[in-house]
């Protein structure tokens, strides 16, 4: 992944929005992180840990908030630093497709499959019967479509990812290797006999722009949908059960589980190892912190975390509490000694 | 998938095993959650959270347990409604034969493998030397099959699913896409040189009606079996350790992990996210509630949460008094300055 | 899997690098757990827990640490008898190639790539342009090799692992099934129409003797590499994220989650279903026990659990404490009374 392009400082201020402080004439070859930058490299600074390195790194150029102090060095001053530093990777870095169009030979697609020429199908993928692909779509090997699956356009599938039967995905879907989209939902009820499979008819709707990590887990409804909307955003090894429904541009971290018909609003964060139970809502911008097991409906915007989750500012309380939990018992028991004499 | 099915509630009432309280004749069509059903449709209370949509739903008839005010809307009287439930699902969505018998051209299949000509084995199957495949068992895509492997009959394998060398999998068997059977258990002795690799030479042992959700890994034992017993359910994501008993009718939700050699009883339900240690036992009938950790033997019928697990009404004495814990700080200070002063 | 040798214990002394106690002409023909062992077996003990079977045992012989009473049973005395045991097992259960050298002709191999010719190929491995692969290193079944990735030699990649473009692996390197290597690290920034994805150009690099498990996720570097370093071992399940460093010979067990560009020493053990936040770095020999949450830089050699992690004294103190909370609330609430009356 070599960088042949060479950029004045000044037109990627341009590019990327922001205004020059310091010489705009530098001359820029690479993106690079703060304390690994060489000469001839921009930098950035998103995260408050990382501004000691400004002191000593060799980056010709940073991407800066206004408030910081560049020491110096020529800088892009921008509000939103790390949107900046997404821009200037995507012009160093350019969109490659991976997989040409047409299909490849090895590929098994059924004769009913709808697959739009502009379309790339690498080796190894499996298209069934009405299955439905749009312009441009990537699925780079071993990638099944299930029956009747509709896949939009612009998307792409890496290795290995399965997509079950009657899955809608819209456009510009981003999909990581081994992930699965509609698996059966873990439905049985008891009987004489044992656990009696409840047959897992619905399927699984992904909207717009939604990417979704690797080894992930997304069930089809056992009536009905499971839902992903717009813009949201899943990590790797997430599970999502039957019938969950996430609202728009969400933000779910690795290794989140969100339990059957739960409903997740717009802008939600559920940080890595979240644990959601069953038939509760999240509202908008609701956001919980790592670890955390949620039990109940939250109001939107509310901030929580803990297992069980509580308010935030109540769980730090209790969490600064315990660490005097210990010698509040001794004390209590010292001074109940004293108190009966 | 339409339903192209029409009865009418006194049919489907026997064919429940209920009793009709109201109008029997009326046609049903479809069947659909209470929330979002339509006319001709038929819908059932299991959870006491959805009473509340009796008032508003716009099914035609609905199963529901004898208690249960049915606000005049004709209905199936049965004990277990979500069991009479299945069993209309099955009803409206009869079974379909996913992969026809025969093994597809693409598939790559070891002379020395016994195939049951009923069986199907979908595109891009490999089955290894030796391996044994029962009588209608579907291999739908991506289907590895180790050495020596022997699957029952009427199993499905979803795509991607991976059985490792020497597995022994019963009838009725449903595994999910990209789940691996048999991986190598994590086993190393430290060394002057490093970490020396136990070289796990054991086996997995699935019994009959066992339903494996997607990503799920179930290790190989060290020496000898890892088991999961007849009728056993496990969820997605879910982590089986090398030489793991897991006994019958057991219940295992999405992100359990469970450690070496530690044996679960039956009827016993891990909720999402717990943790078991390695070397113990769970008893019969043990209920752990969701995110725990369990680091001891558990007897029988035991309920159990929080990391550490404790007994479920202690744990949820301790849970309740948390949340008074920095008020009591607070006021064990005051109340030692007043006994002070 | 039979056993055909047949060796003295005098022998197996010999080669485990122990001495002999008790009579050495037993004749050994396998290996089994202690529980399980059966006449002219040889079994070990290297946890406490299974002393007790040493009374009951059929093994005619044991690998036994020095102090521990061999009830008149012959054994090798020998300081860590569970390496001793590991190489028993290597020489009872010889290593046999999987795939044979050479290409299967199912697979699609690109013209650049260069395959070592000892290599062997399995059935549907798709090795992409510019990858390099080592000698005598076997894709069993359904491996996806990125374009330009570089494995080295001896490698086992079972089937379905997936490795993504500019991946760089070592020798001696084992991947089990459906674990992905590369997949994007999950990075976005806000703006004004959602989250704009930072596209990750960075790659993972895997040095010598790695073993990952099945359903792994290792994220690629957003810039740079992700980093896992000479030796460590990591179980099913886990979550490496973006731009994480883990030194050398480190144990990762189950279900463990560590966030981006934190950087894990070496001789680290984290124990399962770890969450370790971001941009943190724990020191060299550190280790966590299972479930506990990470969220701060920890120095070399500490021991913490909980979640928050706490120092494991300190942990352990609280959690005894706990047990007690419930009744020191009761107790405080009545000596307040006194105290007021």
């Amino acid at each position: 992944m070599s960088l042949n392009n060479k950029i004045a400082l000044v037109d990627l201020a341009e590019y990327a929005g922001g205004t020059v402080d310091g010489d705009g004439s530098v001359i820029i070859n690479g993106i690079a992180p703060i304390e690994k930058a060489a000469s001839g490299q921009i930098s950035f600074i998103a995260n408050d840990r990382y501004k000691k390195f400004i002191e000593t790194t060799k980056a010709s150029a940073l991407v800066l908030a206004p408030h910081i102090d560049s020491k110096g060095i020529p800088c892009i001053r921008i509000k939103n630093p790390y949107l900046a530093f997404a821009k200037l990777i995507d012009l160093f870095y350019p969109d490659e497709r991976i997989v040409d169009d047409g299909i490849d030979t090895s590929s098994v697609i059924h004769k009913s499959a709808q697959i739009e020429p502009s379309a790339g199908i690498g080796p190894f993928c499996h298209v069934s019967k009405g299955a439905q692909i749009g312009k441009e779509t990537q699925l780079i090997s071993s990638v099944f479509i299930g029956r009747d699956a509709v896949i939009g356009g612009n998307c792409i599938f890496y290795p290995g990812v399965k997509i079950l039967d009657g899955t809608k995905i819209g456009n510009n879907v981003i999909i990581h290797s081994s992930t699965v989209i509609g698996s059966d939902g873990f439905g049985y009820a008891k009987s004489e006999t044992g656990l009696k499979k409840i047959k897992q008819v619905g399927w699984v709707e992904i909207d717009d722009d939604v990417e979704i990590g690797s080894n992930v887990s997304v069930d089809r409804g056992a009536l009905g949908p499971t839902r992903i909307g717009k813009g949201t955003k899943i990590d790797n090894l997430v599970q999502i059960a039957h019938n969950v429904e996430i609202g728009q541009h969400s933000i779910i971290v690795a290794q989140v589980g969100i339990s059957g018909s739960t409903k997740i609003g717009n802008g939600v964060i559920l940080a890595g190892q979240v644990g959601v139970v069953g038939h509760i809502e999240l509202g908008d911008g609701v956001m919980v912190g790592a670890q955390s097991g949620v039990k109940n409906t939250i109001p939107a915007g509310k901030q929580i975390f803990g297992s069980p989750a509580r308010d935030k500012i109540a769980a730090m309380r209790i969490e600064a509490a315990l660490n005097r939990l210990p010698e509040l018992l001794r004390e209590f028991n010292k001074l109940k000694k004293r108190f009966e004499e």
